[in-house]
């Protein structure tokens, strides 16, 4: 069967760039090895010319129906910027509005190198059948607020179980399914059991907010009496594998829990400097072994999704924030955005390595700008000084979905024509 | 006499973008207007189709040669990092690494939107001749560290008279000079004395490094009994017109003494961060009424020159650090980039605004990338998701020097080539 090979590129293997090439077979990466590959008679082979070949991003936290509300309320403190600004306009939001503001967020994602997205909102349906058109890998997980009125609880759990079993698989594997209360001081404990109950009838993972702000914390704290680790710990969250999106404010126990429970972060610097919630401990996190990947949250508290700008981000905070240059070293950034995305998201075996046997989910990458010259170290270059606009192509299930410059699944400008129009509404 | 016209832009005027136009007359800005221009017959008029035009980046702190040594060392602690990394390598850098390597720096700003940088170095003819050649504008300040030897200091100081003598004003006003101790800690109090008295004698302004470490803090406190601001305060260098890079470590003493002397700021937030330094006080600087500019410090502690990142980083860093979203507004942060950055130069009547008689030095940005839809707030697209290649075109005294991918000045692939060969060397 022919065989599509990527040649005369930089391999990430084994934490470093190779002169070597990619081989890939159908959905599949068949072979990566360094220097030159063998090649048969029927296989197609793109010389990329020194550009880096790296597996595609992932991105564990979003809510991309949100793009069309990037710059509202910027300026406004956070419950001013939630309640009055954001809330409204999220709830005028049309499932005309929820496909054009995630396509675009798609598209963005796609040509900054994202392949995988961990996406937590409603009207999944709408969703679902926007990853079909763009052919991105997504893990959709509806989130759920807690309402006073029984039956809409009801009727968000219903919901969540029936796109779950819909959709889990869908799409040769491209999407699967979480279960997600959107935060332990918006749901009640009632319905947080009933959400774990869920998880586990339909053996899917969880993912939710916690420890954004302090005023969450105080929110549960004030409500249960309890601490907000300990009270989910009790409610039994931590026994079901979990992706947690924040872990700002943790206290010493707080961390020893996740810790323990191997609870997997989606740490988003940016969104959480952007709405002044702090600064999460992510090398005290990475100390205990927890798994650390990468999120941008919605493009309304960002303001996009170009994960290159996360990984640096992340590379760059906390050697500042805690006076020591030598932590988080820019291959932990990386492997932040790829490798530890996967496991994040239950697809360690699937996706985030370049390996005979993982799914085709890669990027090019130039290595010929300016910034990437000289070539000390490449790792650095592309950590420090990598943008979304170096990205030559990206591949999801071995299918090219942009390259150099044009979508091949997606009508970008129709894209942003509908943004523009619906954006005029929601102003 | 023919005008050259920018029209159907976003023209950054008082704060806010606004359809408009820019009208340049040879070096000059002649005409700043929203609507249509008035278009002579002899008039050159290029339609930008909505891009943003605004005034020229302004990087107010670097050290342009070393670009050649950038992804040396990561992730080594601060002091081996400079003093068995850096050091070692800069005294092997040759006139002609000088050379290519500001040349690369130079190349980097201009295609990422930087009209104007301050650069503190040494062998000042050779950077000199490549600004000549790159037609940026530059502030020139030959970097003085201390020495035993009494002849080495006077010959440093010989030669900082000699430079600045002869290019001040030079290259029709492109160049002007600073006068520059390396900082409080290199310097002894005998040198820091000369150094006063030399930019006194020559009526220029004063640019050093302040306050960067807490170590070099400990330093001069140690050597002279007195914490570093009061000292430099005793020896009479808040009376000169003076600009300090990073500013990150401040007692309320040091914040009001600074104030009193109006002593402006060069904030270089990610070199900050990357070294492990901390994180400045700059909200409460602002709120002081000090002038915050931005730098990215050499290539070596950032990786890159891309002003846009360190706008955005400083338009972050702080609401996060802080825990405040109200902190810093995408104005304050595109200020400090442009009008801030002149008045920290003292060329706060020549740059930094698109008005009537300043300088014409300005950028054009696209402004249809995905991530500038919708348009909500286009400073806070700008702010949060601009990146230097959005950058279609960078003017300085009215001379394009680069278009669309094209520089007009400088052969990049010479660049890209003399780079990696004099790298290689000091690998």
């Amino acid at each position: 069967m022919m065989s599509w090979i990527l040649a005369q590129a930089k391999v990430y293997i084994d934490d470093a760039f190779h002169d070597g090439y990619v081989k890939m077979n159908g959905s599949m990466i068949e072979e990566v090895g360094k220097g030159l590959p063998h090649v048969g008679p029927d296989d197609e082979v793109w010389n990329v010319r020194g550009a880096f070949v790296l597996p595609g991003l992932v991105n564990t936290h979003n809510h991309t129906p949100m793009t069309l509300l990037r710059g509202l309320g910027e300026g406004e403190p956070l419950k001013r910027w939630l309640e009055d600004v954001m809330w409204p306009r999220e709830a005028m939001l049309s499932e005309e509005d929820v496909y054009w503001g995630t396509l675009l967020a798609q598209a963005e994602m796609i040509e900054s190198g994202t392949t995988t997205f961990l996406d937590m909102y409603d009207r999944l349906h709408v969703i679902f059948e926007a990853v079909r058109l763009s052919g991105m890998r997504a893990v959709l997980a509806r989130g759920m607020i807690g309402s006073e009125d029984p039956s809409v609880e009801a009727a968000k759990l219903k919901e969540a179980e029936d796109v779950s079993r819909r959709y889990h698989g869908a799409l040769s594997g491209r999407i699967t399914m979480m279960i997600s209360p959107h935060g332990a001081y918006t749901c009640s404990s009632a319905f947080l059991k009933e959400i774990i109950e869920l998880s586990r009838a339909l053996s899917l993972p969880v993912t939710t907010h916690l420890a954004e702000t302090r005023q969450e914390l105080l929110t549960v704290k004030k409500r249960e009496a309890m601490e907000t680790i300990p009270y989910l710990e009790a409610l039994g969250l931590f026994e079901r594998p979990l992706l947690v999106a924040h872990a700002v404010h943790l206290s010493e126990r707080d961390r020893e829990t996740l810790a323990r429970y191997d609870v997997r972060i989606s740490h988003n610097p940016v969104s959480n400097l952007k709405l002044g919630s702090g600064i999460a401990p992510i090398p005290d996190l990475i100390r205990r072994g927890l798994t650390i990947s990468l999120g941008t949250d919605g493009a309304a508290s960002n303001n996009n999704y170009d994960l290159f700008e996360e990984m640096r981000m992340a590379a760059l905070l906390h050697k500042g924030k805690e006076e020591d240059a030598t932590l988080i070293h820019p291959n932990e950034a990386l492997r932040m955005a790829t490798a530890a995305g996967a496991r994040a998201l239950f697809l360690e075996h699937v996706i985030g390595k370049l390996a005979k046997g993982y799914r085709a989910d890669l990027i090019i990458v130039r290595s010929d700008g300016l910034p990437y010259v000289p070539a000390h170290d490449d790792v650095a270059n592309l950590v420090y000084n990598g943008r979304g606009s170096d990205v030559l192509g990206t591949i999801v299930d071995g299918r090219l979905l942009y390259w150099k410059g044009e979508h091949l699944t997606l009508d970008t400008e129709r894209i942003r024509y509908e943004a523009r129009l619906r954006a005029k509404r929601l102003a």
